[in-house]
């Protein structure tokens, strides 16, 4: 029996889990759902407490956890609220995996906080590595935690590894979508809308990574986190378009042998694949169809059109606490964007200068971290109200 | 210092090999060539046996023998002769690896040899699997001796299960580039030349196995290796044709995931592969460049218009000795084909002729197998001269 902890139960990551261990369930591997946590989602969330019967739960939204507490229906999980209930789940020593599925910036004090109690982690919030994949690295050193990335990108990278030596790796290539804007001129950008930005080709992800598709950031993102999981420099670590999302990504060796993962855009394929590692268990998800498969194309990314690729290459290479500036005024940018009060191209503009307004000091450590994200976030707000 | 015989040195195998030994010195994996030998291309292989100064080369042909014998160049290799000077070579136990370029037939008893001798095998010559994969296999379980294959949908396989475990592997789907008549009609290959069934888009071969690739036979044979290297049911091994031969072939897992290996169609990633197994060594090969990549193309393979794939689902399921006779009446017949005495489209109907005509009997033992491939052969012949 795997005993499972699922941070974000209710986003698309936190419900692809859950079906994946249903999957697992009827294939006979037997997996149990131990905690789980959510926002605000409370009528989902009581559902899968209903069907997992989870030791506790925490309802991260002071609101909604009142409102079930309040509320006629009988929970039999114990009942958390807010980052401390979060915590407090993590240091739970029954469970054999904690699913990191919480978006943005949230998930980078339960990732380490969980690597500092030697807990597995299944990590589908690549922010964490992204803000401070150097610090997680450190710590992982001393730690016996096993980080194991969700991302399809990384998980296809993973699979291509097995059994390689990493010294033997010469270069990853991580597959990009494109995204819905992937054949829009830079101008005809400036008018997209927050509803066209939302309508991922391949992929049905929640809001923020919809969002961070449709300016490549999320690409961006992935660069980064290929650069910490697999320890390879940045510049072995290449992005190409791919509009079909069926080849989740390619490692090239130093033989000139390229392998590469593929298989439906099904977010459960990697989830199930993390949640098994490294073991291979049957699944009943569908299948690739070599016959009707007709073509693949690839196509070279266009930087200046998403500068959102390049500035993850930027921020790697000027190192100290510059990625986190980058994740922050993105965070910002996008969630001012999903609200509609600036347009499409403000959300690089914004980071570009949250970038140049920041200098690179004091120790790369959590509290400083969390203190920059702070006046990052700030600042970004502060601009777009002036 | 890794010591290396090839069989068929001279051949387009042969020749790729010693490239991608050179490559290995070059790149401080040191190998030596300890023994060669060849056919007939005696101005070939005077120029290997210079460069690289094996202790002993066996001349198959007794006139090429003889004339080097009695030329007036220097050679300081033990000289050997015919099929007892090969097995000689084989016998000698001061070499790491023995390549296995045969063509066709005549690979077989150094393969069983081999085996028996406890010696590591590169193995180009799929016919020995073809012939006698069962007999082959039942021989490993009682020797130390490592099959590695050369093919490269083979190489592409093993690649992608390196890590696995075999009993997670669901589906292979070898790739077909389709040959030089992919796009014709059944029609139009009544009245291909040989000159046009030798002009392969993607690949440089010798000759038998580039006419048994416009025939798409070495498909077939690729499938029963691929059945006897992976140990894997006939029926879960497929083929779609992918006229860039950029796939090398997939792997589908039972959890949905696919892995696949890549590279630019060139023989000496997957010899090198083979030489080096299971390390990698640096390569100067040309690479994939993603960016220029454009497009994968993949179609359904049309059984009708290229019958001997599916001769070759059919000798495996009829079983017995019928593999025999798909692989003697098919080397008949493109010898016939080279040498014009046949049309392209009698190459199939010779094939299923002889079949027709066998009665699976007696022991799948050697001698029984070197018989049938005999009379076989005599049958096509005698065919084909009524």
């Amino acid at each position: 029996m795997k005993r499972i902890a699922v941070l974000g139960s209710t986003g698309s990551i936190g419900r692809n889990t859950l079906e994946v261990i249903r999957n697992l369930n009827r294939n006979d591997y037997p997996v149990s759902v131990e905690y789980l946590t959510a926002n605000s989602n409370v009528k989902l969330l009581l559902e899968q407490i209903a069907e997992f019967m989870p030791k506790a739960v925490c309802i991260f939204d002071k609101t909604a956890f009142e409102s079930v507490k309040s509320s006629s229906v009988s929970v039999r999980s114990e009942l958390l609220c807010g980052s401390d209930g979060v915590l407090e789940i993590i240091k739970r020593d029954d469970y054999d995996l904690l699913v990191n599925a919480l978006v943005g910036f949230t998930g980078l004090v339960p990732t380490i906080e969980a690597i500092k109690l030697q807990r597995d982690i299944a990590l589908a919030n690549k922010e964490s590595l992204v803000i401070a994949g150097g610090l997680i690295n450190e710590m992982l050193k001393s730690s016996c935690s096993n980080l194991i990335p969700i991302d399809s990108e990384h998980s296809a990278i993973l699979q291509c590894i097995r059994g390689e030596s990493l010294n033997k790796v010469k270069k990853l290539t991580l597959t990009a979508s494109g995204g819905p804007f992937l054949n829009y001129s830079k101008e005809q950008l400036n008018d997209v809308t927050v509803e066209q930005a939302l309508k991922h080709p391949n992929w049905k992800m929640g809001n923020k990574i919809t969002i961070d598709s449709a300016t490549l950031m999320n690409k961006g993102f992935e660069i980064i986190e290929g650069k910490w999981l697999f320890d390879i420099d940045i510049e072995n670590i290449d992005v190409v378009m791919h509009p079909q999302s069926v080849i989740h990504s390619f490692v090239e060796f130093t033989d000139g042998s390229v392998k590469a993962q593929l298989g439906v855009p099904d977010m459960r394929i990697p989830i199930q694949y993390a949640l098994t590692y490294p073991d291979r268990v049957a699944s009943d998800f569908p299948r690739l169809d070599f016959g009707t498969l007709k073509e693949l194309t690839f196509i070279k990314p266009d930087f200046d059109k998403f500068e959102c690729i390049k500035l993850a290459y930027d921020v790697m290479k000027m190192g100290g606490t510059y990625p986190v500036v980058l994740n922050a005024s993105n965070e910002s940018a996008v969630d001012l964007f999903l609200k509609k009060k600036i347009k499409f191209p403000d959300i690089v503009s914004l980071i570009k200068n949250a970038l140049d307004n920041h200098n690179s000091n004091g120790e790369i450590e959590l509290e400083n971290i969390i203190e920059i994200d702070k006046q990052v976030r700030e600042f970004v707000s502060s601009t777009v109200l002036l």
